[in-house]
């Protein structure tokens, strides 16, 4: 695919979707503090496509919040996250893990979304190898794997950044992700591909493309800053850093993605300080730019 | 190669290098403050088989602390560092790079030492391209290789943790490090592998097949603590994070390495505090048994 036959945004955002961590997870207290349906409004209003919600901003009104976005126009293309799967974040055992990812499955089932986002935890404690501990994670996914295909959910595996190995994924790279979901195997699991995770990956495009078509689940914005602070929350609008946020799309979409890109900026001494609405218009006048 | 073919260190830590960081540089008022004499000296008093020393430490007396070493027993089997060649933090020009890249050269030549460190550098800024980035490093690289031949010594290409790929190295990978070696193609340039920077990556093994025997001058060791707290001075203890160190040095072995393994830890707030002598004994005993 020539790299002048990306899609256009340039007078067209429909195609740009809002996870909700860009406004703070909508948290009292931090970020934007707004109620789910502020953040419908506010979306709807300004022609986004799309919302990713988080779980704590749901509770128990997943099927409530669900209709109301796609009452206003949108469609609700992920939740945030399973639990941990492995590593000193995870749930204490297999079977607390179990069942939490289960729930999750059924909350992103009430709410509607396309995906479910699956971040698999990290080394496990003591064990020294990360190949031990995505050999479990693998048996967890493929444990859940049918589950989530009932549920009609899809389950995204996000590879996160190489620097969160330890504690948050032991799925690193892309080309791991596309193994695992290679060896499971099942038609409910799919890709998450992040800007933040991958965009050093010059081999992206390679491994997207043993992906095969239709493994993509989700698209994730934001930029890598040169001078990062905080490698968990001081992540950069797109445009404002050394990501080179074309390519990456030309990869994704050369590999048959034509879904939600979804702006995901977690950003507490910047973002998550400005008032939502222009945090929402800076994403659009972006995303029409330089995305 | 087998696993259990890897050299055997249980009762024999000849090999193990120190790598200055690890005392904190010896700058004054930060880690041990120990003059080089008292480095050399702590070292070969343990059976250290050799010293990577830092640009600062050294000064104007290269000829008399390469001596010195030497006289002690221990080779020097590096210095760190070349300039960064790319990005915000490197030299304002590319004429104050490659003045700088040749000091480098030179100080390593009267040193004695057996390579010279490089970390490229970050993106350059306003490039949004790590490609580009990584072709101006190759140029410089390229340019400079033949006066490290004349002067005998290694140039050791060190990828770095992607964490570091805004500002400190666009070569963030194994695999574009032996790419740009191939393209390269001149016999001055090598390979460092730190383990900070490459325990995530699985396919390590694969690439420094890749690379062919004689490629790797340098190896390094430490560990990446779960709970890594600062990407650039929380570095562990041999042993005390999740890195797969056999598996590892089997990768390195494999593709002809059986050089030095040198200890960098970067520590403010552990290792840098502690008693010199007690850190250099702890790095015996690890090496000795997990390593």
């Amino acid at each position: 695919m020539p790299e002048n036959s990306l899609r256009d945004f340039t007078n067209d955002h429909s195609a740009l979707a809002l996870n909700t961590a860009t406004l703070g997870h909508n948290v009292e207290g931090q970020g934007a503090g707004w109620s789910p349906e502020q953040v419908i409004d506010a979306c709807a209003g300004r022609g986004y496509g799309a919302i990713t919600w988080w779980r704590r901003e749901i509770d128990e009104r997943a099927v409530e919040i669900g209709e109301r976005t796609r009452a206003a126009g949108l469609e609700v293309c992920g939740l945030c996250r399973s639990p941990f799967l492995t590593g000193p974040l995870a749930p204490p055992s297999r079977r607390d893990v179990l069942d939490d990812f289960h729930a999750s499955i059924d909350m992103a089932a009430e709410l509607g979304a396309a995906c479910l986002t699956i971040c698999v935890g990290g080394v496990i404690e003591g064990s020294h190898s990360m190949r031990d501990s995505l050999k479990e994670v693998a048996s967890i996914v493929a444990e859940v794997a049918p589950v989530a295909s009932a549920a009609n959910v899809r389950l995204a595996l996000e590879p996160l950044n190489p620097v969160y190995g330890g504690n948050r994924s032991c799925l690193t790279t892309v080309r791991d992700a596309v193994d695992m979901i290679e060896a499971i195997d099942h038609p409910a699991l799919a890709l998450a591909i992040d800007v933040y995770h991958v965009w050093w990956d010059l081999s992206l495009g390679v491994e997207l493309k043993c992906a095969g078509v239709g493994r993509i689940a989700g698209y994730h914005l934001c930029d890598w800053l040169a001078d990062t602070s905080d490698v968990l929350l001081d992540r950069g609008m797109m445009g404002d850093g050394v990501a080179d946020l074309k390519h990456i799309r030309h990869s994704v979409e050369a590999a048959g993605y034509n879904g939600f890109c979804e702006v995901e900026i977690f950003s507490a001494g910047n973002w998550w300080k400005r008032d939502p609405g222009e945090v929402l218009d800076i994403c659009v006048e972006r995303f029409r730019t330089v995305c």
